[in-house]
């Protein structure tokens, strides 16, 4: 079977960009060569000794090699490093990245496009709180989706091709507005990182009694908040200010439906407490069937 | 070897109580007889069913056999419960029960204790979103703790006996006041229920196209919050009404420190952003290291 691509690189072999090498790795469906880029040595030494990629480098020269490049950077620096890449990259290749917010990052990158380079960035709905290339495993996107955001006027072949990457990876794929992905992972994903990064600083702010019981006693509901707490920090703080709009409105939305509860247990009003906690299971249930929880 | 108890009566075999049966059952350490007393026929023909206790039953007389009854109803229900209990228990026998909210129940219940009965509540932090006799599992307090709360006056014996009947559950022990109590499972578990519940409700009140989005893609991050809130309405209710001041007293912190991290996002103001979120790292670090993770 002919691989997808020729060769594919992946620029910040960390826990997305390194599960995807591992993915190729095993597969031989995605790419022929798989290039692993990056500026930082001990970041490249750690892929040769897993030994999931066949070209390791930190020269830019060797983009012009490859058919398909993947930025897997934080959001914050993904814009520089397309600046970086493209103008190495030949027409007829194709540039994406995993970027978990979008903003105006899509349209920016669509317009320094060299002649013949399409650019389809697709941001996979998967990880773990770990990072590094030793936190990635082949089968992470398995069962997710892989949303893809393509700018407007994006090569349909381009388009096509980075699907079924996904696919190759084990994800379902859905096309979105930018608009859409970033309003919809300010709900999914940044207001409960949020969340889990407030409740445990609202715990450490206890007295010191209470913080070592707290921590003790963590099973049933703390310890859930806070496994998402573990994240790395750098890779957050650029989420939240990249998508600061989206996840400030959903936030406030959050913070009037407490306080709507808190009144309900204030004034000892059943029926709303109730009611309130059964949409939970409803929500609950339809994750289930969604395959999704 | 002697179990501990002659008899063991559990008045509500739910989650905990038939975990506490089942754990009784496979080590013979706990009661030579085991009894599972409740008023709903059809939860004792599946214990009956279960094959977990040796005498099921819905008369009051049964609590005059038992050395000790241990009372795992939802908290709404304790006191009432204990009320049609406590006239029928012998001098010497133990009363106890796993209420998750203490406020005045201590107390109250202490103070219409027959002459020779002990009464030494003790609440296991453990539990799952699932609730009724077959959610139940012999392992369910492995490595747990268990909060005892006896009150002023209590028995010695008493309290070591079902310090003893925890450990041969699996669980730790720790005895602490009723407010103690309340202000730590306020932060460690009432909580983080208020805000699963919430997130859902949030996320219902969105566009029909984003929340059917959201449940599409739940993945990394909102589903590990979801989890809980898939637990059992009516109890949560009872709970929260129960410890309604040390609920709203810790939402109000958690609420003005969600503020502090929102101003920080609109702000751009990176290094409160990224301090915050170390916090949470260094909070599931030591998780991890106190086996509650």
């Amino acid at each position: 079977m002919t691989p997808l691509f020729g060769s594919l690189c992946v620029v910040g072999p960390g826990l997305i960009g390194s599960s995807v090498l591992r993915r190729a790795k095993e597969t031989h469906a995605i790419a022929g060569t798989l290039i692993a880029a990056d500026s930082n040595p001990r970041v490249l030494e750690r892929v040769r000794e897993l030994d999931i990629a066949d070209i390791t480098t930190s020269d830019p020269a060797v983009f012009a090699q490859a058919e398909c490049v993947m930025i897997c950077v934080p959001v914050g620096a993904v814009e520089n490093v397309a600046r970086q890449v493209l103008p190495y990259m030949k027409p007829g290749s194709i540039l994406t990245d995993v970027a978990s917010v979008r903003g105006q990052l899509g349209p920016k990158i669509h317009a320094i496009l060299p002649q013949g380079v399409s650019y389809v960035p697709g941001h996979p709905m998967a990880g773990t709180e770990h990072s590094g290339p030793d936190a990635g495993f082949a089968t992470l996107f398995e069962d997710r989706w892989a949303l893809l955001v393509p700018p407007d006027g994006a090569d349909p072949v381009g388009i096509s091709k980075i699907e079924a990457l996904w696919n190759l990876c084990g994800a379902r794929t859905k096309t979105l507005s930018d608009e859409q992905h970033d309003q919809i992972c300010a709900m999914v994903s940044h207001l409960p990182h949020l969340l889990a990064f407030t409740i445990c600083d609202t715990a450490d702010n206890l007295s010191d009694e209470i913080r070592a019981a707290v921590l003790d006693y963590a099973a049933s509901g703390f310890r859930d908040f806070t496994r998402i707490a573990a994240s790395d920090p750098v890779m957050w703080r650029d989420i939240f200010l990249a998508n600061r709009e989206a996840l400030l409105g959903t936030l406030d939305r959050f913070v009037a439906d407490t306080q709507a509860m808190a009144d309900a247990i204030r004034n000892g009003d059943e029926a709303t407490i109730t009611s309130k906690i059964e949409r939970g299971r409803t929500i609950r249930r339809t994750l289930i069937e969604n395959r999704q929880a």
